[in-house]
């Protein structure tokens, strides 16, 4: 494989999005439900994540879903939602980007996109991706190596876009029991082979609640610049990826506990706005 | 996961292309070089496919490749290329698809589209080839499941095109020296699962010449319905895949000791047309 | 890693015992119950081994259990019950041995002694067997490299035991519908790496009887010189890997059915006494 | 399989050793080469383990190789250097058991006695250390499941023995990067599943020193009970395992690194004796 060219510089990206810089001193918060569900819905996620510190909502509107016949997301209605509530808030947005079309709708709605792992050499999307200004968090594939998912981001920067954000959110392995295998080897891994900011995803890796804020805090300390999680407002009633979503409860819970712990490690965490 | 729901039915399903048929009682020969690098090369490939019974000349013209730096493919040169060398030695043509501009440019050029593995699940792109007339190749990813590749089915099948070819071609596991575990179960699996005829492609799995064969055998012996393989005039010039191409007389030689074991199992190859 | 050297050589190994010789042109056909449960169970199997052309009787009177609190076998009554159905029908036996004491009390009672999986890299038990006289098959660990393979039975041969036979039996990938993924490429492998006789153990790979028979086809096509298959008298009551177990009935018909592919690819199968 | 019984119940379980404990509130650091090379060697390994604020000197002297024609270990002499080395300085001691004859050996001379990952399923191994009351440390097979992880667990418990310490030290993916994919989630699992202490191994995970201590401080920020590390005062020099090797000053600055992570988790780490 050729190495990538753009993708190597002295010093570390940062990718500065309104107020919130990711890749610096401070460990962000992205969080929100799996998918968009409803105006309520959101509104209850985002005062969730608000109150947490967290400063990026996130949201599907168009879902990659295995089967055909899988609830495929609220499509434009969703993204009103996700933006008004993201607007009530004062925070930022995030949803996935699966194609032209739904970059067409996307790139001027809402603040970064993310390409899923399904999608992850998705080169025409990548290529795409690389003509616009929005930042794009790029999830690793579930099997790709940390070189495949470098040279993934540099189809991104190759074509003039540099704000690129990776996320690890699990590889898949043999072991049954978590959705995945999060690898923190490779956040670790792309701090040295790379410049580019990398985030967690401990929901998607982990697929049960009860092992997620321990992950969370493992990412942080091995060096990840923010975490992507699952947050709603009713995680039983939600109509997908329910037994991986933290209440906000639980999401604030995790929040205060993540604080120490960036800064053991030399970062900062924001504080919840009423702290 | 809902349950593929178009995918079943009672009787097993065959493609018939032109004089072909795909899922019946003969086993189809598909071969090729992995890239259309020239006229000259596609020629003495095509002649090659011919003489071993081979019915479908594949060649690569857009390349998915691991780094946005590495050859992409000739594009719509080689299409013709492709053509022009099946048309001459009468044989149908398979190529992969990428996105919906190459599908635009290939719809109506070539007989048979392929998906390539790392777009198993681009759901759009699947969408897309449920609208048109092509049967599609779809190749395994290769970290998916027999489960999640036969969803992946069910889009274009959900989307009214029944013509749909599975194809194995090796998973990703711990093993170094293949360069990937073709995976001879899933063949037998999807025999069991559905209706869909499936293909093997061995060349790709193995990842190295001295162990196609093998497989190849292997495969027919398993039920595969047909072949796919990669045979290059001289693989030590090869713009991609050399280290494992056949030449057209190791191609042949191939073809001739696969013949017994077809019917052994039950099936039949076309013969070398001087045979 | 040191290359194995005892393990290069320029001629294939044959391996004879008795009147029956593995790695020659014979494919020989292993089989019986995975566990020892009783004298007329074990007449019956060997009935059944006998009548479909096999050479050798399995059965395990050591079982090694993931769990203390399953069944772990018969233990010496199960090593008499062995040995008298395969005198009845004059059938070889073999079975796993897991330790020095079970090597003590198997090594003048049964034929060959055979290395589970779990076991592949439990060196003293390897050169224990080292300093034995019967051949010995040795199990690809679950998770082992081909090279990683080769090197344990080179521990073996170093010893100054040259009856090593390698037994493929699936590797653990992320596939949940089958037990293990069945790897071909890796017998195909250490055919060009090694001079050792490698068989196939499809029962323990697919875990289900639907496509044993299939992956069995696929064994002999790919080149194995011999299958250890696991037939019960009465699957619905086995003890352990019930439904991975053909019944006698199954097992003759796939023994007729293998008999062409043995010939197409240039090897022989022995035919049923009766024949 | 069936579920662990002995391994159920309510509290956790710590295990006391000397002046240390495993699995209370205090993170435990054990330290040393990977082999037993030397008095010397060992001797200051010991200072260094010591200076950094450890409790445990770890030294192979039986060591299990891939190849029989690789370094084996000292045996009996390294056995000395080791204890002496430890004595000198405080230390209590862990090293690798093999098989029944090492058992004997080593049960009265070292403090713990470690399983390796290829002996996980060492059934005959397992119920030899239900026996003895050394403290056992059980590392996960490279691809052994949690499950499984927790019944060869079962083994030791059930013979009698109930201070196990399990230990995850990397899984078998298909990454190339790295040595092994340290699984974090895994040490997360067996905290709910099991009242077991774990702690882990980050060198054998990563076997590159570059992203060790993020590892160790992931590892500590997930919840375990210690770390065990390659240290070795000369790694370009170690017979093996040099390049995931520290030096015993790269240890004392991960040990002062990891302190304040161990706090913000709720847990303690002891001093440098000198501070």
């Amino acid at each position: 494989m050729n190495l990538p060219l753009v993708g190597l510089k002295d010093e570390r990206s940062t990718i500065r999005i309104g107020d919130t810089t990711i890749g610096a001193r401070e460990v962000v918060l992205m969080a929100g439900p799996c998918a968009v569900e409803s105006g309520e819905q959101m509104r209850a996620a985002a005062q969730g994540v608000k109150a947490a510190g967290g400063k990026i909502l996130r949201g599907g509107v168009y879902k990659p879903r295995t089967s055909p016949y899988s609830f495929q997301g609220l499509g434009e209605e969703g993204i009103d939602y996700l933006r008004e509530a993201a607007a009530e808030y004062g925070l930022l947005t995030v949803t996935e980007v699966m194609d032209e079309r739904s970059l067409d709708v996307l790139v001027d709605k809402v603040d970064i996109l993310q390409v899923g792992s399904r999608n992850m050499q998705n080169f025409h999307l990548l290529k795409l991706l690389g003509e616009v200004r929005n930042p794009v968090i790029l999830k690793r594939g579930l099997a790709a190596t940390v070189e495949e998912w470098l040279a993934a981001a540099e189809y991104i920067l190759a074509g003039g876009n540099a704000q690129v954000i990776l996320c690890e959110r699990g590889i898949r392995t043999f072991e049954p029991s978590t959705r995945n295998t999060l690898d923190l080897s490779a956040v670790s891994l792309v701090k040295v082979l790379s410049h580019l900011p990398v985030i967690v995803d401990p929901s998607h890796a982990a697929g049960r609640v009860d092992i997620i804020p321990a992950l969370a805090k493992a990412a942080v300390a091995v060096g990840a610049d923010g975490l992507l999680i699952e947050v709603h407002p009713h995680p039983e009633e939600a109509q997908s990826d329910g037994m991986q979503s933290l209440t906000p409860e639980q999401f604030a819970r995790l929040a205060a506990e993540l604080r120490p712990i960036a800064q053991s490690v030399g970062r900062s965490m924001a504080h919840s706005p009423k702290a």
